[in-house]
Parts: C-alpha cells; structure tokens; sequence
C-alpha cells in the first residue's frame, strides 16, 4: 500500500471550555477542547502545519511515541529538538507514522499539556506491518479512542508560580479537580445521584450528590458552551458514551496524558484482553481493570458478551490518595446511535477501583506485561554503556526541585538541537562535562536524604551513534519520612527494552543477572515504583537531542529529567528548518546590521 | 549635574498575590507586584536589564511618556519596536529620562498589562531641566507617587478568549472586580463598613458590608500573602496611607494604567491644584476632583490645610456604568509612621466620586488644561500633512473588532523597526501602501454603521522625518444605537499638542480656525469624547516605529491603533542591538546550516 500524507491545518488558540462542567480557558486547537484527533496508516507521512494564535506564548507539540528517524527536530521539545513557535507564526511538523500503535500528542513547553493542549494519534496497522491481534476483534470493532487526563480549576499559570515558590510561598498543585475522559468530566456530584457510591472513598467532604438529572433551563448558557451541566443538549461535559452491539469483540485504545494521576480503568462487567502497550505488542493477558501511568497507552480487546444494557466505565485515582472523584463513561448495548441527548445513564452503581494504596496489585500488572511471543524482538546481549540515574527530592535556595545525580535539569534558550547543527554548542549551554551517569554507593534510598541540597544544569549525556545504552532508574525516599513516589519515566525518540523491576537499590551483581533478556516488552514509558529500582535498554540509533523524563508534569517543570544527545558527529548533516531554530544565540548571529552603522548613542530630544 | 545612570536588574515572572484580598496569579517583578518603582532625574540613562523568567510567554515593557529619541528600539512594543523576549532569555532596556515628569512602564505584548505588568517611573527635575512649580511644594514635600489600576479576576487568557470568542461566544471582559491603588484594592466590602456608602451607587446586589475590622486569625494564611483581607499584618490589600504634616504643600504624582476605566480622584476636604500632565507643565488650575483616563499622568499640589485628622481618598468609577466599589486610600495627618499596622481608618464615610455620566463635567475638566504660560512652546503654525482617524467598532467575520477607517491593526511576526533596519519591509508586513488616511465624506458618526464589515491590516503611516502632522480623532456611534464610548489615544515617541475638541463631525471648514494654536497643552494621551473629535499636532522628528493606540487593553487587542514609521530612510543608521530583533524574518535569515546538507528526508526506523 502506497503510503498517504495526512495533511492538517491547526490554529492553537485560547478557548473558553467546560470540560467538568466549570468555564475555564483552555489552550485548543482549531476552537475545540481535547485537540482533533489523527488518525494514519503506518508509513504514512503526518504533516501539521500549526498556527500559533495564542497571544504571547510560545508553543511546541509533542508526538508521543512517534520516534522521528530523520526528522528529531521534529519531536515538539521546546529549548531540545526547537525553538518555541512564537506568537503569530506557523511550524510545520512533517515526520512518519513509524510504526502501527496507540500515541498521542501534547504541548511540551512550560505546563501547556496541563493546560489541554492534547489530543489522541491513532496509527493503524499496514499490509507491511500488520498487528498480528488484528484478526482477534471484528471489522468495525475499533471503538473510539479513550485518552484520560486530569484536571485542575487554577490555571498552569498559578501552578507553575506556586511550585516555583520560595520557602513558605511553595504551593503543591494538589489532587486534580476532575479526571477526564476525552476530555469530560463531572466536577464533584455534576452527574447527580451516581456518583454517591464514591463519597465514600473519599477523605474530603464531597457535596453530598442529589439528584439533579434535570435538563438546563438557561438555554443561553448552554448556547454558550457553559457550565449548563452535562444534560445540557450541547454539553462538553456529558460523559462519553463507547456504543457497541452484543457479541462482538472490540479494540478499545486507553492513553493518559494526565498531569500528575495514576489511572485505574475498569469496566462494569467485563473483563479486557491486554494486546498493545505503547505501540509494541504485548503477550495477551486478561485483567479485570487496568493501571495507566502518565504517558503510556494500551490497547486492550473487549467482547461485548453481556446482557444488552448500559454499563458504568470508571477512572479512577490510584498510587495517590484521591481527593478527586471517578470519571465516568458509558458503554452502551444500543442501537449505536444512543449518543447524548437524552443521556441514559445505567442502573446501579458504577464499579470501584481497586484501592489507591494496594502498590503490590499495581506491580503485579505491570510486571505481567511482556513482549509478544510471535513478534518478539529481544535487545541486543549486551550494552556499551550504563547510565544510573537516582531520583531524589531537594530543596535548592529554599525551592523544591526534582534532581536526577544531583542535578535538576534546566533548558537553555537555544535548542540543543540547533546548538548542534550549527556547532554552537560550546557557548549555549554548559558543555564542559556530561551530568554524573551514577550516584554515591551510600546513598541510603529508603531514607531522606542527609543532604538535601541539589544543582541546577542544562548539561547532556552525549551518546555515541549507535551505542547500546543500559538505565537504571533507582527511586528513592522523598524529603518526607517513609515517602517514596511513582514516576513514570518517558524517553523521547525510542522504545526501550524494559529488562526489569525491583525494590530496594539496585544491585549490578545482585540483579543484572535476573533481567529479562528474553522477552522484555519494548516501551516509551516504563514506571519506577516507591523505593525500586527499573532497568532499560535501548539502541542510540536516532541523531538527535532527545528528553527523557517523569511524565509527570509539575516534576519535569522541576526538573526531573535529563537530554540524551545521540550522533553529535552526525547533526550537521541534518536538514532542520531554518524555523525550527530561530531563536537564542542562532538567530542572534542573524540581527546584524546590513550597513555597518555608527552608534547613535541615547540621546535627549531634539530642541522643538 | 553630570547625568548618572539608573542600573536595575528585574526578574518577571508570575506571582501569587492578593491585590484586593483574593488570590490569583499576576505577573510581578522580582516576586512583587506592582513592579518595582523607579526613580531617576532628567538627563540620566536608565538601563533596566530584564529576565523573562515566566515559563512560555514572551514578554516586552514599555516606559510609558519616554520619548526614545535614539533608542526606539527601547520603546518596547512587541512587533513594532522589538521582539518579544522569550523565556530564558535576557534584554535591557537603555535609554534617557529625557525630561521631568510622572510616568510609568508596562507590558505591552498581549494583554500583559491587565495581568499586573507595570509600575511607577519618576523623572525628577534638574538644574538644565528645572520644573517651574518646584517652589510651590515643601521640601520633602514629595508624596508616594499614586498608581492607579483596575483588576479582574478572571485572568487575561481567558479574558482574550472571550474578546476572541465568535458570534455567541464572544464575552466582554465586563466591569473590573476592584480598582487598584498601588496595586492594593478590596474586592467589595472587604474593608468593613467604611464602604457601605458606596452600596446604593451601585446597580448590583453587592453583598452587605458589615463589620469585619478584624485581625486574621489564621496565621498561616497571612504569611502566605493571602486571602486575610486588609487587616492582617502582612496584608497586600490594606489601603495605602499617605502621610503629611499640617500646614505644608505636598506634590502628588497620580496615573492611571487601568485596562478599562477612567476613574476620578477624591480627596476628602482637600483641592488639588493641577500643575504637571503626562510629564508637561499645565497652567495652573484647582479642582475638586480629577478625571484621569487609562495612559493619563498628573501631579497636583495638594495642602495639609485642614485639622489633623485622617481622610479618606476616593477613586470612583466614571464614564462607564460602575459596577465597582470605589478605591480607598487614606491621607492621614499623622506621626510620619502611621502605616499599618494596626490598619486606622478615618472617620466618616468617604466622598463620593462625581456621577459617572456627567460628561459635560468631564469635559470642562479636560478643556481647562492648557500649557503653563511661562513656559508655553506653541507648535509650528502649520502641519505639512493631515490625517483623519475615524473610530468604528465593527464586527469581522463573527468577532468584534475595533476599526480606524475601517482598517483593524494587526501586528507581523517581524517587528515594523526591524523590517525596516535590516531592509526587509517588503516582505515582513503589507507594504503595499499605507492604511486610508480618512474616510468617507458620508459617514454619519452618530449612528450605527450601515455596514458592520470591516479588514485587518498590519500597514502602516509613513511620516516623513521632521514633518509636522496632524490628526484629527474622530469617534463615531458604536454597533449599538446611541452609544459612543470615550477612547484615550496614546502615542509612543512624541508628545502631541492638543489642539482642541469637538462634538459631532470635525469639519475642517468649520473647526479648524477655532483650534488653539496659542497656548495648546503637550501630552502623550488624549481622549475623544463619546461622538466628538479630538485635534492633535506633533513633529515627526524621531526615527522608529510608533504605536498610537486606544489605551483600553481590550480595544487595543481588538484592533484599535496605527502604527507611525518615521524617517525610514534613517533606519538602517540605527545601532539596533541584536538581541532587539532576534525573531521573525530577521532571525530566520540565521538559521541556515553552516555545512551545505543534503537533505534526509523522514524515514521510518531502521532496522533493530
């Protein structure tokens, strides 16, 4: 099959949405809120010319999974792989759908994907790279897409400046208000007396659900896309409703793109065949609910094999205790037509989440994910180097940072990228050395740290074209006693090989032996657990300047993160837009006079 | 005195502040909002190096009433004098107090300004430049210049979507929540009763003001610059207190850099006598009260001539139907030290300000202000070139949009000063010729246009260098019937004589014999009254690029200015620092590979 181009046209923009039911502004595409959906065969080229109509930010986007062979300046990083697409202008991101598989795309500058610049990338399979569970759900079995996220009622704005607070001024984001599917939510009990049954999960006095199933009387507030609740006839907040007739088997595609929330999906009554992770196959497995970290995606099959009715889909919070309610969709025996309005909910009450703290149930299914037998595909035996990057908590000049080695990563104004290609790299960002690859042997990761200060760098690893590259990402307890967190770490520009997990700190001589080298799935995102440690292997076959970081939104704005630079050598052969990097010291070799000029010095004015 | 420069250093970024007692986030200067005042003496060079330290947006400031002769590029208006400094980056400002005066700087990129961007700027005389009513104020008798503001509480991204918004979902940013008096306001009836007077001026239900004079009892609130309203210790929203001394003559610098509102100063028991506007001595004149509208400056003599005591300062809404609380300050007869704590109010209730529609009252108040006799500098006698600037509102595909002569500014990518210095004019904006310098004979400006349509344009005015220019402002009837608003127009680079006002139609025939050429006041903002005219002159004697806008923020973003380019033939002379115009066409030029490449074009992955 000839490969296509998919060719769109994006205006970024502010809009006013209701994503929960609340009016807030939002960063949309084209006037919606989540961003269009893209969908591409494999092979085919994606071409998004973007528009940037927002009034003073700059904004790049991200496609998530989308490893860019050849085009890395591509990847949608601000101050990595690009310069931030100024106010009133256009990029044009052109790059292959490689390879079959459930992405999605986002902002990946400041806290913009928090702000909702997100939208969902469907690649489809091709003659040339079939999905070998194709032939396990029926033609027309695609459901739409699920993306979760979360959401907050103060803007990224006030967020970002609360966690850049000094001392008493530093503000946590906090739970989410809502959690989102496709962009829906309910805030609190908007869905009325169906929500009841989640009070009591929750700590806070939620308002108590009332029934409320009433259409809007203020016709102009629905009119204006407002806070008309979700039985209003033009809701943004009705939940989503996935129409599906009995019998039949499904592919159901799941992605979060969530700020800070570790997801749980669970569908009343009905069990998921897990076949995809993050584009790559997976052995399949049969679970009755599904963890989603930030930044990963499944595909899971599901068989409509119940009685014909309405079931609830819950979202829910784990790994953090909740503050935040459920999301809810509907999955509907209908007549496929049974889209809102009127909006039927279901009977009874929706299913509960597994328990928020239950971490062995969360390792059980993440551990159970491995690479699919008939297409595996295991790394190479050995690596050429080993990076071992400690997380920790810190607290530099009375701020909170997130620091990797002791060092909380910061991004230049000139891209490193561009800083490559035309061979400024020696004077637009500290250059002198690499981050450190490990930490002290006795550092204690079960305790806080006896030291809690850190640095700030926008130093690289410089990897050799080619090289195979082993990581270990070692967790560590927070600057709180007995606190260690989840981070789901994501490497632009690659898979990677995850070879294992394991509690405690990682021991070489202890573990590596125990890796999994036969079967390890390949993935973008890959979890560490409170207090373990995970290992990963990946090919630095990809010139180009690619992140690699917690997928947790305010931690990277933390700086929880480093660069990888693969194929320095070979970066001035690249064909980069000259738009890609026209900002810091690249366009500044530009802003020379044409006529050398004498200074005209301040002056006072003119006598009248 | 030999000049001396005014070195500062200046972080922006975003801040967490209660101005009226709430919090939201604004964006401050060094952590602080209002930003920091400035003050130097005339002659001296101010060099403000400025740090973008905000996460995704560009940012610019404008040093409103400096005239930039030698440094447009210094002016600070993004797309017109500079690029938009982007995150991470650096930019100083440099340039010459050119004369005495009141002034202050702001934002001028989006609507940065309405988010908290701005401060105080105070240029004091001196021997080569000495201000003729020096003698009439005491030593020391300089009081706290007063910045004036108003504030809203939904945040500028959202209030630019809804001036953005099409047909049903546009949404006027309304009446602000509060004004601002140094950036300290009280959202309602904060401050206790001491505003129940203000209740029955007000249309809306405005909750009951009953006695809250109490200390906040939540410590941490406080110290977390809170919501702990006026009478906590740490307070950011406790009323600015001005102290003097019985029996002698205070100078006090007013300005306003509201987003909307022409506000109105009253100070209990005291005249003002008006001596100085927007940095020009004004013949001497008492008053009640003063007018100021958005962009305006004053100082006025005020004597401590009443029995010691405190008194209130109103500043009340006018021009618009208020639905807002006045502000509050307090003068106060006092030890020198009586700032809060503990916060004492004055007795009494506080004046009210003058009706808000009194228009003949405004206007008399405006016409009175002349040039001061001894130093009057008439203009030239004549004008080498005319130009008619007809106000319009108009609605373009859907939007609202502000209009002159029917042609809405939009602003390039590529700065107008930039294009022009390095030759690029012809192809960084449409320069194809000028924008209409009047309009139809026909036009009836006091009803509604008969066709709403207008266009978008960045074209600009030409203005050959040293001649002398007229404009005539002429307002017009909104969309709705019966209604013209007042616009204060600014104008960056010059001083303009006010050559006179009108109301109706300005016929030349007419009018232009009874303008004042004799004693004409110089400023940098006037206003054009609802349906009237407003006849200015100036000399276009300063190479650069100007805006000459409507000062409200939401009717500049809608389109409501021109853009003067004068002496471009003198542009490329200019010694425009690099880091001015590191955008755009100009930056783009840079950004080409140093090795001739042979491009990649995108691929898929190679093989594992």
């Amino acid at each position: 099959m000839a490969a296509a181009t998919v060719e769109v046209t994006w205006d970024v923009e502010y809009v006013l949405w209701a994503p929960d039911c609340q009016q807030r502004v939002m960063i949309g595409i084209n006037g919606r809120f989540p961003g269009p959906n893209i969908t591409a065969r494999a092979g085919d080229v994606i071409s998004v010319t973007m528009n940037n109509k927002m009034h003073t930010e700059g904004v790049v986007i991200h496609w998530h999974g989308i490893r860019q062979f050849g085009t890395p300046w591509a990847d949608g990083t601000a101050s990595i792989s690009q310069c931030a697409v100024n106010p009133g202008e256009t990029f044009v991101y052109k790059f292959v759908a490689d390879k079959p598989g459930t992405y999605f795309y986002h902002g990946h500058f400041g806290m913009q994907r928090a702000a909702g610049l997100y939208g969902s990338l469907i690649v489809l399979d091709s003659p040339e790279q079939p999905e070998p569970f194709r032939h396990q759900y029926d033609d027309g079995g695609e459901l739409p897409m699920m993306l979760l996220s979360d959401w907050w009622h103060q803007n990224v704005y006030a967020q970002a400046a609360g966690l850049d607070g000094k001392d008493r001024h530093f503000e946590w984001i906090g739970e989410p208000q809502t959690i989102l599917i496709n962009g829906r939510g309910q805030f609190e009990c908007t869905l009325g007396p169906a929500r009841k049954s989640f009070e009591k999960l929750l700590n806070e006095n939620v308002e108590t659900c009332v029934d409320d199933q009433k259409m809007c009387s203020d016709q102009e507030k629905c009119l204006r896309r407002s806070e008309c609740g979700p039985y209003c006839p033009r809701s943004q907040c009705a939940p989503v409703v996935f129409n599906v007739e009995q019998g039949k088997t499904y592919r159901l595609r799941i992605a979060s793109t969530t700020s800070l929330s570790l997801l749980n999906v669970k569908i009343q009554g009905h069990k998921m065949t897990v076949v995809e992770a993050d584009g790559n196959h997976v052995e399949p497995f049969v679970v009755d609910d599904i963890d989603i970290y930030s930044g990963e995606s499944y595909s899971v099959l599901l068989k409509a094999d119940q009685k014909p009715a309405s079931y609830w889909i819950s979202v829910g919070v784990r790994g953090r205790h909740p503050k935040t309610v459920p999301a809810l969709a509907i999955l509907s025996y209908g007549n496929g037509n049974a889209a809102p309005p009127p909006l039927q909910l279901p009977a009874g009450e929706p299913p509960v989440t597994p328990a928020w703290n239950d971490t062995q149930r969360s390792k059980a299914f993440t551990y159970s994910i491995r690479a699919r037998k008939d297409t595996n595909r295991p790394p190479p035996a050995a690596a050429d180097r080993q990076i071992f990057l400690l997380n920790t908590q810190n607290l530099m000049d009375g701020r909170y940072r997130w620091s990797i080695n002791n060092v909380s990563l910061t991004l230049p104004a000139t891209p490193y990228l561009g800083a490559f290609h035309h061979g400024l790299q020696d004077s637009a960002f500290d250059a002198s050395g690499e981050p450190p690859a490990a930490f002290p042997e006795d550092y204690d990761v079960m305790r806080p740290p006896a030291n809690n200060a850190t640095t700030a760098s926008d130093r690289v690893f410089r990897l050799r074209h080619g090289g195979v590259v082993d990581v270990v990402l070692q967790n560590a307890n927070m600057l709180r006693e007995e606190v260690s967190e989840t981070h789901p770490w994501h490497l632009h520009g690659h898979d990677f090989w995850v070879l294992g997990y394991g509690d405690g700190r990682y021991d070489p001589a202890a573990h590596a032996a125990g890796l999994n080298a036969a079967d390890p799935p390949l993935r973008n995102t890959a979890v560490v657990f409170p207090h373990g440690w995970t290992a990963l292997r990946f090919v630095a076959n990809n010139t180009g300047a690619w992140a690699f970081h917690c997928h947790i939104e305010p931690h990277l704005h933390m700086g929880m993160g480093v660069v990888f630079v693969e194929g320095e050598d070979r970066m001035h052969e690249l064909d980069v837009p000259k738009d890609a990097m026209a900002c810091g010291l690249v366009a500044r070799t530009a802003a020379t006079p044409l006529t050398p000029a004498t200074p005209l010095p301040p002056s006072p004015a003119p006598a009248p």
